[in-house]
């Protein structure tokens, strides 16, 4: 037990960031699990009306990560009163060959906002046109940003539209994404334009309610959406799914019951027990995910235990190069 | 996140002991239950072939508690080879309140051990006979001595027997109960004896077939049996539920899946659908759960969330009284 570290967000940011090394571990995490030889429980949702609060546990044990982690993520929805995030929460890495404990990562969230822009772009390299130059990305928060970086470093990026509910938000995260990214990004409210102009359309909002309409898109887009992650929210008109030549859960099982995928069921614009392969499945398949430049295809991306051991896996590996952690 | 409190073993084993603050601290968790006002979701179990290895993670809100604890207990069953013990883990509390991370608690199975004994005490409390003087302990772990020492905080106990595989390991543990407690405590290989001679018995064994059979009890006995807690183990034969007057699990549902209930459904001794009242449902009621001096009880104790949120809450507070957390 001497030789655990306890490793906080300051330390992480300077261990990981977005860049391809990333992209390219959870893609090896999302191709593990097409494998079938992923170990992931159902995510252990504990929910907590008292006090207006849900805790979610998520796990993945991925042969050949020489370790795995335990994420445990509460969110209070009162405390924004109190002046303090919603949200919180840390990952445990223990090792995969001992079970051991090896680190605590009290990282604010930082490497969830990480693994999870990696993913989108995990997805748009697999999905999206070769030559997709323009995006749209609806919602101005920390992982509007995150995921346009993601996109440049698999795509050749040369303009983005933000579109969010605060022109104000959307016109200072253009600003940021133009000085950081060297595309011309711009601020919208305009939401069918940008994303019926888009080749890539990101979704990154808390939505409840669809803010993309079926009829707005066009062939050749491709669609990421990862702000539903919970069995309240929805970002895409029901439409859009059954109107997609391919629509891709991260995971199915999940995406019944908190992505897109649930809604569109709901409105029963999907049947609920129909087979769908997931992004791994698509990953180790000879033939490309996308067949031709016409096609729209959806990314509904709901958060894994694969990426959280993944990225915390990454983590202490950068952290042991500079002996950091031992 | 600066006021996150890393607990090292040695702090904690200062902080709690088996003593009645324990007990009644898990049995007010225990009733907490029993008042149906508990989250407690089932274990997540993540089982490892790949590695010889299991994770599981427990966790409960017990509304009254100031936090909730989620607690990882990897199993990893090669390590014995490499030199390291089988068993780790950690827990972590987070305050009930915001849900942000109060402690990490690195305790070895410290916690889990005292917390497991205090139920056995609360188990022996709410089902023993009030004159229980003689014990027998079946196991020489670390569970033997420390059931033992929580069944003297609650019963007049006077002589203990000890028995287990290893005669040396059991005249050990006697003679340290005997110094410790002030009882006779003498060691036994003889099983049969031991166990119709006692008031109380005590089953502390990673036992996967019977070692005690049905035909050995006597009318007014209670027993403890807390070696189960996984679905290959089995220390009771089936018969010992069916003859019990009362047979009390912890979590009925758990017990189902891996307590001696789960042994005595496969051999047809207890129907697998039967409603029976938990632990918690007893100590709510208004009338003793002993009905006369004549009836056989008996607990199934598998270990629960509720009892590691109770520990790990009073360990805080404690080590807040203490000025070693802030």
């Amino acid at each position: 037990m001497s030789n655990i570290a306890i490793l906080h967000e300051e330390e992480l940011r300077a261990a990981v960031d977005i860049n391809l090394e990333t992209v390219d571990c959870i893609e090896t995490a999302f191709r593990t699990l097409g494998t079938g030889s992923v170990v992931m429980p159902p995510v252990l949702s504990m929910h907590l009306p008292d006090v207006n609060g849900e805790v979610d546990i998520k796990t993945a044990y991925i042969p050949g990560f020489s370790g795995f982690a335990v994420k445990v993520s509460p969110g209070f929805f009162d405390n924004p009163k109190r002046g303090l995030p919603s949200t919180s929460g840390l990952m445990i890495v223990f090792s995969a060959v001992t079970g051991q404990v090896q680190a605590v990562l009290l990282d604010n969230g930082y490497l969830t906002d990480i693994r999870t822009a990696a993913a989108g772009a995990v997805a748009a390299r697999s999905l999206s046109r070769e030559n997709s130059a323009h995006v749209a990305i609806l919602g101005t928060g920390v992982q509007a940003l995150l995921q346009l970086r993601a996109l440049c470093l698999v795509r050749p990026i040369q303009t983005a539209t933000i579109c969010g509910r605060s022109q104000e938000k959307a016109e200072k995260l253009a600003q940021t994404a133009s000085n950081l990214l060297g595309i011309k990004a711009t601020a919208s409210s305009n939401f069918e334009a940008s994303v019926s102009n888009a080749d890539i359309i990101v979704t990154t909002t808390p939505a409840t309610e669809p803010i993309i309409k079926a009829e707005w898109l066009r062939p050749g887009q491709h669609i990421t959406a990862m702000g539903s992650d919970q069995s309240n929210k929805n970002e895409l008109e029901a439409a859009c799914l059954s109107r997609a030549d391919i629509y891709v859960p991260d995971r199915l099982s999940q995406c019944r019951k908190m992505g897109e995928l649930r809604a569109a069921i709901e409105a029963g614009a999907v049947n609920d027990d129909r087979e769908i392969a997931e992004l791994g499945d698509l990953l180790v398949r000879d033939t490309p995910a996308r067949a031709n430049s016409n096609q729209i295809t959806i990314a509904d991306l709901t958060g894994m235990g694969i990426q959280d051991t993944a990225i915390a896996t990454l983590a202490l590996t950068a952290l042991r190069k500079e002996s950091v952690v031992t």
